[in-house]
């Protein structure tokens, strides 16, 4: 069973997903795998993923073979699946659809030990543009409504495998966080004519107490309501609603604030896991174009949400963004 | 410092708690703090903690001297204050709040290695009647708008302190997750004329599928948008907005299906580390009594949440509720 079911209550839709799993978790997952177990993401075990979607290979290379520097393949246990028509039913006062989607995983790198950091800037803008070129495959499909990129980086962070990987979700609903930051931006220029996130931006180049970085392209600023210590935003300084839209140059650009970003976390923290979250425009709204703007969320764990979080939706921070910036700025 | 901040882009209220950290963290949590470490929540250690605010007492015995069974302190660290006044001020585009709330913890007993769903019937009574008792002391303090009451059982559910514990913050927001859960069941409210909790309970109990367990005053079930595996809510079959106007007869049954569900997840599962919470109507608003219900949320925690849920604000459960609630029903 794959399906995706409404909260009757609140607007939140759930991925239900029952062949994730061989049979039910009884325990709260493994530690991170040791060192000697296999990895089906290592050069020369490309047999053990599904055929690749995409790669970044030598030239002459053959498709799941060795000489690549980058794969793009189907999760091997993906939470929604890309065949089947998106159909809507409703049951009484449940409301679900369809678990039509994509789950793709990006292996960022042939070496088991390298992390997507310390990589060159060159590969790290590779998997940013590839991430755009998957965006722009999934955007035609008229059942797909969003894409999900992320990245859990440490077993704490959400990890299962350690060799270094991304994933995107494409989904046929507008997911829960993206809906309520288009309907804020959106309220935010009616009332003020402007958009948001390029007002928050702008105040903050000026101030500078919240920022930990700059390039031409690019701001990594400690956000004023940070829900986690040292939570970092990467965002571009001029108005971009869409990702996939995106120049090769700020991809670029892109690429070398997150190294910078993560280099000065990784300093000052001792490499602590992380998740990074790209937040992007849904597919085929232009509406949003005006109120709307791309960014992506850093966030090292260093703790774990616990049941004030789930409870209330509410966070408490131990960190203040301003004293957050100033030691990521010294770092 | 201590102060709440809203998000200028969705309407998300963040605690900035500086003094709950000496020094910002720069680790992951460390794990659980070994068996012959000092535990302030024991018998006998009663000068470690702030002093008592209430505590069920033999009689004859003084406040923080051993003799009890179960004891209130406010939080050694708390994410808010309960002095001074509440002022909300304005900064650009920011919104702030001063960090005016309550944050106590309760000690469910002094007993070390007990847990709470290993206690007789009448000392869980204890301690939703102590937390009714609390709610109702806050209630009566204009600056607090809502109270928080949550359980972390185990360290890979937050908890810091082995030692059986539960905590209340009360605050000067509604939280999120409240205002959804208030915002969505008027609207329910106005279009089908019920409430949409007591449709819910309704249907669940005419269908079965989802029921774990009943007893005349409450229901045990698995919600069909679970987020997590095995996610159960505690609900009163009878309309009731606020928690903290529950009978004594109400409060029992709840201790009773409390520790009948955990009793049944711990039997199937293996004693899973666990987040419990409660939902319930925010004080000083009548106008909700019609369309709220309040209830208890369980979630055993058996994985971790990642960057797909903090970053789309989306889950994804490999256990269908059905199956949870059947194999819950049979253990």
């Amino acid at each position: 069973m794959r399906e995706l079911r409404r909260d009757p209550i609140v607007d939140r839709w759930v991925i239900i997903s029952a062949q994730r799993a061989q049979r039910p978790m009884t325990r709260f997952v493994e530690k991170v795998i040791a060192e000697d177990t296999f990895c089906p993401f290592c050069e020369n075990n490309e047999s053990s993923t599904p055929p690749e979607v995409l790669a970044l290979r030598d030239h002459g290379s053959r498709p799941d073979r060795p000489g690549w520097s980058l794969r793009v393949v189907p999760n091997k246990f993906p939470a929604l699946k890309a065949e089947g028509e998106l159909e809507r039913m409703k049951n009484g006062i449940y409301d679900r659809m369809s678990g039509v989607g994509m789950h793709e995983v990006l292996i960022e790198t042939p070496d088991h030990d390298q992390a997507l950091a310390a990589l060159p800037v060159d590969n790290i803008s590779d998997l940013f543009m590839t991430v755009r070129s998957r965006f722009n495959v999934f955007k035609e499909d008229s059942r797909i409504r969003c894409a999900q990129f992320f990245k859990n980086h440490g077993h704490e962070a959400g990890a299962s495998l350690e060799h270094s990987h991304s994933q995107i979700i494409a989904m046929p609903v507008v997911s829960r966080l993206l809906g309520e930051e288009l309907a804020g931006s959106k309220t935010y220029r009616a009332k003020h004519g402007s958009c948001v996130y390029c007002d928050i931006i702008r105040d903050e180049v000026v101030t500078g107490d919240r920022i930990v970085s700059e390039n031409d392209l690019f701001v990594a600023l400690a956000p004023y309501a940070s829900r986690f210590a040292y939570e970092t935003w990467l965002a571009p300084k001029k108005h971009s609603p869409m990702f996939e839209s995106s120049t090769d140059g700020s991809i670029r650009a892109l690429a070398e604030i997150f190294k910078d970003t993560v280099g000065r976390v990784d300093y000052l923290l001792g490499s602590p896991p992380y998740n990074l979250m790209l937040h992007t425009a849904p597919f085929g709204e232009p509406s949003c174009a005006g109120h709307y703007h791309w960014h992506m969320e850093f966030m090292p764990v260093l703790g774990q949400a616990a049941g004030f979080e789930w409870g209330a939706g509410f966070h408490i921070n131990s960190v203040p963004p301003e004293e957050a910036a100033k030691a990521l700025r010294q770092a």
